[in-house]
């Protein structure tokens, strides 16, 4: 087997035009970005940026792809691993410390707020965010649970409802005030917040 | 007694150029908007708005204030409900009613809006809004879960944290989603929502 990851010359420029531009949609938000700043610090003409990527939005698109893909792997994995042990309790602990730490990591906040601001400008790509964002988190929760009440563990008569107070118990204080001012360098006290949310989650879903 | 609001000419032309800028930042957004189409709207001069607003931002944290003081007058009365009656779960849905469809108002998304959007330029703005909004609704919270549990009607050992359950499963849901896709124009089933999140409240934090 060889080593994953851009092997082509056309790879590998691909993959620096898209890590420049990360770089440079993060610093500067979309407005601020310009094709011309991703070439120079891709070190590749602005041709072969645009040869890669039709328009700034597509490479936009991109960058949301390659940003985002890191966390939803990690919450797909954290949320197989709900309702694996048995255990609900410890099974839903440890979702809720991976959910938090997914969805606030600093690039994650900063790439959301970008997708907040331009939401006028690109209505599909806001919606689309949510809906894989939010939206697929709610669903998988929503299946979770549906499961759970049917096995007698958890008791969610609204599945959905639950899954909807099982995230927004978790992540809404910070997630909401990230929107609006930039996230404390030290983390989120993960552990208590998480077990504080439980305690109610249980208190009023337990089975 | 005479009819209340703007009386002098004066005071008239200022009311006409905040409702034009209401309608212009709120249409347009921040950088969309210009004084010279506030002061088309208002009917009066580029030089009376300005004579009026120093600048761009100053004319916009004035539709800020215009456009969430009956939002903030609204919940400081609906936060002295709570505890007034007696029925704390009668109050606290009172209040959660009010919560949500205050928030939800269209102007205030729109400009809830327009304000994380421009958080980069006005990281100020941005942090009174949120303040003075969910800040403020926390705080008031706390005060009467921390004097409803010395008197025995609730049991918040921390009642801030009492305080942002309650916020959040009330309202996150419908909150974060208005921030990426526009809201529905049917309302939000506020009855529905408000039991839903008062039952798991009420067990994780019944008295």
């Amino acid at each position: 087997m060889t080593a994953a990851g851009p092997r082509t010359r056309s790879e590998r420029k691909h993959a620096a035009i898209v890590a420049a531009a990360t770089s440079v949609f993060l610093d500067r938000g979309y407005h601020g970005a310009s094709m011309d700043e991703v070439a120079r610090v891709a070190a590749v003409s602005k041709q072969t940026v645009y040869k890669h990527f039709a328009s700034k939005k597509t490479l936009f698109e991109q960058v949301m792809r390659a940003t985002s893909e890191p966390m939803h792997a990690a919450l797909r994995a954290a949320v197989d691993g709900v309702a694996g042990s048995g255990d609900v309790e410890a099974d839903l602990r440890a979702y809720g410390q991976a959910l938090l730490r997914e969805v606030l990591t600093p690039p994650v906040v900063r790439l959301r707020h970008i997708i907040v601001a331009e939401a006028d400008r690109f209505p599909d790509l806001a919606a689309s965010w949510h809906r894989q964002g939010p939206g697929r988190t709610v669903d998988d929760l929503t299946d979770r649970f549906a499961a759970l009440t049917a096995a007698g563990r958890l008791s969610c008569p609204q599945p959905r409802v639950a899954a909807e107070h099982f995230l927004w118990l978790l992540i809404a204080e910070p997630l909401v005030k990230s929107m609006f001012v930039p996230p404390p360098a030290r983390p989120v006290r993960v552990e208590a917040r998480v077990d504080a949310a439980l305690r109610v989650f249980l208190a009023g879903y337990g089975g």
